[in-house]
């Protein structure tokens, strides 16, 4: 039987849970960048001592917006406030499905009055697609998919090019290459400034305290910019980052890219799973982890569980209100940080050499196996309460760390257990061999989890829920 | 102080060893090729397990030599005889410095009366172009550098595509992706078989005792070709193998990559250092390991350090035949394969997590941080009795190896330690940061290291030198 839609592939598979699990897809690609420029540790290292010069051009869906209804289309399908969204500003922009399950997250910028983009995983540009076309939306839309996981020698292109400068002495390479003063203007809003005769577009950024910038051009410019901001950035230590070290950097900073989108279930949603492609992110995109349900639904997240607590607004209508509202913000779970025990995780590394099966390989410094990602986080008792859904390692410092989200009872401080690997030998999916289930003792941390961080980051999305 | 060429590099750099021990250029990279396309325990096992296609378009330089000088051309130069070189067969070519140290090593196949390819790294291609410019030869030369470390997302090209289909039910997918038997000609013979419609060459190939091929065809055919031979693999467990998976094949099977070419020093290759380019492999190839000495003489390695002795025939002349008769091959080193001790690398392994400085970064499977790479093999009194010169990980053996030359008077069997990193913190390479050495204990073991291969593998160029 042919499979025209999602909505097929799941009646055929049965379940949801099992299809996901056993994806053939692989693993989340950041794709194009080279792996590493110089080594992983150095680049990771940079940002948090030097400068870093991040491509996200190649990662990200770019939908463009534009159009009389294009505010109304935001504000129709987020849960946050559009009450004030000046044009040149830029918002984490999260919408929910009817039932308050978070469908994805990105960043919406306002281009001018009715020009947008968002820029982030695929789902919630489909959604906003989906919205826009059946929604009788006076928009035009473009999307602008992320590039090939693996190009293979072929040319690749995009609408932009996307980079962001960041560090300590990001601001110092910013005015450099731009042969003058740069505005500091507030967080998520946006300027221009010039890079090798161009102008690009800027939104004001920052990491660990630093101010730093996301800029944006034209594609044909990617070469000549990327230069000359490598050239402007070699005498404060600026490093270009590459894959590896890209990939990580959410572990410090404490934004979970990757919650499943909670479009599986629901009959209000059948037309939209009618709607999506039968390869689409949606159908393909695997699930990893040692927490197994059978009912996908135990896989959503909502925006208290997320860390997006305080951009839910009921000041404007929106799809999802209803079910938000019904939420009690105080029993929901909430983000943090997971500090892995170094001798657990010293196990898990020499596994490799260990007689077989061993455990589920730790890839350093990205160690997911899937596009969403769900450990158990179990108590002392070994009572699940929470789920971890984003791994890795990070060299600023020496420890693997892992984003997680846990019932509001556990506190700072709290030794937790993350049950790494997946039960019953493991799933099919092609990034897991057949292996043992470990688990390893960590510590319930702030987020963002980098020391210098806590103190000093920019107020705003990547807030703790726990501050 | 501009430098033009290789011969100005050294002058200005002063100590050999000290620029390339600091080389700026990073590991040596297998490129285009994605670094994973299930996962690489997954496809290491492939080749040990069922088949797997290995993608050899990128990583080697093909240098097309025809007219008719071509056959003396590598007469002159190679230690091989070339009395018996029939038009569809080919040799490991194996070019000698005067002194007698190897320049490098590769495949080069006889297409015709008038024909050849060499195949291989940089080193030997330029040495064959400087011979064929300066030696009054009859021939035109083509060169096809390999494909770019970093392509970015820019479109890769090159004159053809080649790949291996290795493994024990190799041949079952040969014959039918051929559509009907292929004959078994001997080993490094050349035939033809069609795939998708296109004739395309072969050469008898082995892996493990098991026979396999080698084909090659204009890059046009590339996407073609692959996806008919995968696509016939599938019934037999046909995985393609990612540039992971595929630069720790050699750990398995014994052959060395990366020799240090023996072409800094002597008044005869001045001529030849002025005519190399001064940002050329020669000089910034990265001189990585433990292994340090102020005399870059102390890097070369002669024919038989390589396993390469039977290869040297006295049955014509040859550059560096003086030197090389001169030897002998009783005294010299041997190649053998260092199994390394469990306890130990799974130290190495957590390092990370371990309070820095660390230990140098053992990334899996493929440890190696420079182009060439020199650790110290040192016996139970801390003498150095030999050289590693590639490390990385075997997912078939669950173990560390590598590939080394010791002294003829260590035994198989022997306990030795390889010193691990950099003496006084490490040297200023890019894949390089500060640690501290670490001591590996390793069992001496023969070359091909994998059990089944050591019984069964194809007699000739990988064979052990301790058989």
């Amino acid at each position: 039987m042919t499979a025209n839609n999602l909505q097929d592939v799941l009646d055929q598979a049965g379940s949801t849970v099992e299809l996901l699990r056993n994806s053939q897809l692989g693993t989340y690609i950041y794709p194009v960048v080279p792996s590493e420029f110089t080594n992983f540790r150095r680049e990771v290292k940079a940002w948090q001592q030097t400068a870093v010069l991040f491509d996200q051009s190649h990662h990200m869906t770019n939908l463009w917006v534009s159009g009389a209804d294009a505010l109304k289309l935001f504000t129709d399908t987020g849960i946050n406030s559009t009450a004030v969204f000046p044009v040149d500003s830029a918002k984490q922009f999260v919408p929910v499905a009817p039932d308050g399950g978070v469908i994805g997250d990105g960043i919406l910028f306002r281009l001018a009055e009715d020009e947008f983009v968002y820029v982030g995983r695929a789902p919630v540009a489909n959604w906003l697609m989906f919205q826009a076309e059946t929604g009788g939306y006076a928009v035009d839309v473009r999307n602008d998919p992320r590039s090939p996981s693996r190009p293979y020698g072929k040319q690749v292109t995009r609408d932009v090019w996307r980079f962001q400068i960041q560090g300590p002495r990001a601001w110092e390479v910013i005015e450099k290459v731009n042969g003058g003063t740069v505005e500091k203007v507030k967080f998520f809003r946006m300027g221009t400034m010039t890079i090798a005769g161009e102008e690009v577009r800027t939104l004001r950024h920052g990491m660990a305290g630093a101010p730093g910038l996301e800029i944006w051009g034209p594609y044909a410019s990617y070469d000549k910019v990327r230069e000359a901001i490598l050239d402007a950035g070699a005498e404060f230590g600026l490093e270009p980052a590459g894959a590896r070290a890209y990939s990580c950097n959410t572990l410090e900073s404490g934004w979970i890219p990757s919650p499943l989108p909670a479009i599986y279930t629901g009959e209000e949603l059948r037309a939209y799973r009618e709607w999506l492609p039968a390869q689409g992110y949606e159908a393909t995109n695997a699930l990893a982890g040692s927490f197994v349900s059978s009912d996908i639904e135990d896989y959503y997240t909502n925006p208290w569980e997320l860390g997006y607590g305080s951009f839910v607004k009921f000041d404007h209508d929106f799809i999802g209100r209803d079910a938000l509202e019904a939420v009690d913000p105080a029993t929901q779970r909430r983000k943090v940080t997971l500090a892995w025990n170094a001798d657990d995780v010293a196990e898990l590394l020499a596994s490799p050499v260990r007689p077989g099966p061993g455990y589920q390989f730790f890839d350093l410094p990205n160690a997911n196996y899937g596009s969403s990602n769900f450990d158990s986080v179990l108590d002392a008792d070994g009572t699940v309460v929470g789920v971890s859904m984003f791994t890795g390692y990070s060299a600023n410092e020496r420890t693997a760390l892992s984003l997680a989200t846990v019932a509001p009872d556990v506190p700072l401080g709290a030794e937790v257990t993350v049950v790494w690997g997946e039960p019953d030998g493991g799933s099919g999916k092609t990034t897991v061999e057949p292996h043992e289930q470990f688990r390893v003792r960590a510590i319930v941390s702030p987020t963002p989890y980098a020391a210098m961080a806590r103190e000093t980051y920019q107020q705003g999305w990547r807030t703790s829920a726990t501050s």
